[in-house]
């Protein structure tokens, strides 16, 4: 039987347990208020832990990429929404293939968009189902509560695209004016609404107060991270992912370095510093070279020595995922699964 | 014959003769003053790639983990440069064991990271190659000139070790009176030097200032990118890797969203953006999501619409190059080369 000392550093560790927890209060939580819920695997890429996901009872799972939907197709799930604009005719073709035997739902935000989408299902002689993407406070993509109805219309009246709802991210109770005006529009427009989407981490339990959605979609709560931790969405104890690294000099009194870099951490920073030393949380990590991650010991009582290990929990866990070739699921100590990064670097 | 448009968004291209050209300039520059060269592959990750720049005359490669070591020996590049205290006995025996077919030399900034070495090459009946680390103004690794004469000392006089001179990072001017200093004590020691090597792509081209160097083993140079133009060590018409992107939303007048977020970019940062768009220099990519690169058009004449493509040069190609699974080499828009990024992942 394999443990953690037997693996080289750095490397990913998820605490079974812990995943475990999170997997079950997420889907407690939007059985509680009769959501649906839908994980977007993003942060994890692995089909075998989408399988986990979908058994506590989510519908389906969300993705961002046609070639991540791949990979969790060719592995048996079938219902896959991709709240993302997918633009110019190679991907529009291969999603009007790929909807051919699964359920794809993707969004849009414009006019262009819902027509590259409809040309395509069109010369497939099939059906895209299309979502409209309401514009959020984050201003990133999405399209006012005027333009989603005109979308929704587009979509709507189009032979070849199905009307799949509405899709918001993040979806925080200030949306609320803002969707219930798109859904009044829509309802005034005699459209109906299959689904209301809503994400982010942050907004998961605070869902219920939206009472618009139907859905959340939400990727990071399986592991957590610094950031949500950061953020209070979450607690150390919450945190299933840590980076396994090794003091490997200790050049100065108050500077250790370790054998994680931003090739294994990722660049992503917060709170001043590049995630949490378990062992040692007054250290601070303040710089990354790509194999190199610079620590600050001078609020440490005890300082490590060369070679000793440490676990590390990471500012985003969603880019640490992507970093690395697997993942290595433990019980205590023990190893019980390793799971290959499946969809790892698939960003077409 | 296949071209830039015939890829999927986003990729990363490589301008062959801008590629070629800097090979040739670097090389070039270290053959006129009698240096030796060893380019940094951490940068490509790609064995087709060093074996150009064995080809125009570096003496072998450097790179930064045991595991880029070993994809670069199966490809049958022998003489590696790993400036890395390697620590731990997993390591170790691996590094001995490798060392037995192949010359590969690594650092040590420690008595203890010494022993580790040694233990390990004794435990095989082999020898270790071992150069001191001495530590420069980044405050990152390495050993006062002091301490690296007693490691040299210590590295000398084992069986199974053999002390491969002197490294330096980087190997800016500003490092003499140190260097000096230590080279001084080893010649008092009675101890050769093989060799003395220096890095960093902006210490490149001063190398010849610094005497003392036997060699310069440098990465970025080979691509370049919005760090090293920034810093004025490469123009425009140097950076040989874009990545090429599609404009998915125009959400907002001054807005552009672009499919090429922090899971292809990396989330390195300089100069108040994640790098320049050739196509449209006055925008600036001010965030990142995982999918996402939020672009803002206030200060271009021009606007660019749902569908276009784009070519972004790069905060930090090397952190690009391993977050892809391939990098395509291309003679204006013609695909001449796809190289799977072989070592891409590989932190151990």
């Amino acid at each position: 039987m394999q443990t953690i000392h037997d693996l080289e550093t750095p490397s990913v560790l998820i605490d079974l347990d812990r995943m475990e927890r999170n997997i079950a209060r997420m889907q407690g939580y939007c059985d509680h208020y009769g959501l649906k819920f839908r994980p977007h695997i993003k942060t994890h890429k692995i089909p075998a832990i989408a399988k986990m996901q979908l058994a506590a009872g989510a519908v389906g799972i969300a993705c961002q990429k046609l070639t991540e939907a791949q990979v969790f197709i060719d592995a048996g799930i079938n219902d896959i929404q991709i709240p993302y604009n997918i633009v110019g005719p190679q991907k529009t073709a291969r999603l009007a293939d790929m909807s051919m035997y699964n359920r794809i739902t993707v969004s849009a935000d414009h006019p262009s968009v819902v027509r590259g989408l409809s040309e395509a299902a069109a010369a497939a002689n099939g059906t895209i189902r299309v979502m409209v993407d309401l514009a959020t406070e984050i201003e990133r993509t999405g399209a006012s509560p005027d333009e989603a109805i005109e979308l929704a219309k587009q979509i709507d009246s189009d032979d070849h695209l199905h009307f799949a709802g509405v899709l918001v991210y993040p979806s925080y109770p200030s949306i609320r004016p803002r969707l219930q005006e798109l859904l009044d529009g829509l309802h005034q427009a005699g459209i109906g609404v299959d689904s209301v989407s809503g994400g982010g981490t942050g907004a998961a339990f605070t869902a219920h107060e939206v009472p618009e959605l139907t859905e959340i979609r939400v990727g990071t709560y399986i592991f957590n991270d610094w950031n949500t931790i950061t953020a209070g969405w979450a607690d150390v104890d919450d945190c299933a992912m840590t980076v396994m690294a090794t003091v490997v000099s200790r050049p100065a009194e108050n500077r250790a370095i370790l054998d994680s870099g931003s090739k294994t951490l990722a660049a992503d920073r917060v709170a001043d510093g590049h995630g949490c030393i378990l062992e040692y949380p007054d250290a601070r990590i303040y710089k990354l070279n790509e194999e190199h991650a610079y620590v600050d010991l001078s609020a440490c009582e005890d300082h490590p020595v060369i070679g000793e290990r440490v676990q590390i929990v990471p500012v985003h866990t969603c880019v640490v995922s992507n970093l690395h070739n697997q993942l290595y699921g433990v019980r205590g100590e023990t190893i019980e699964e390793v799971w290959e990064v499946g969809a790892r670097g698939l960003v077409w």
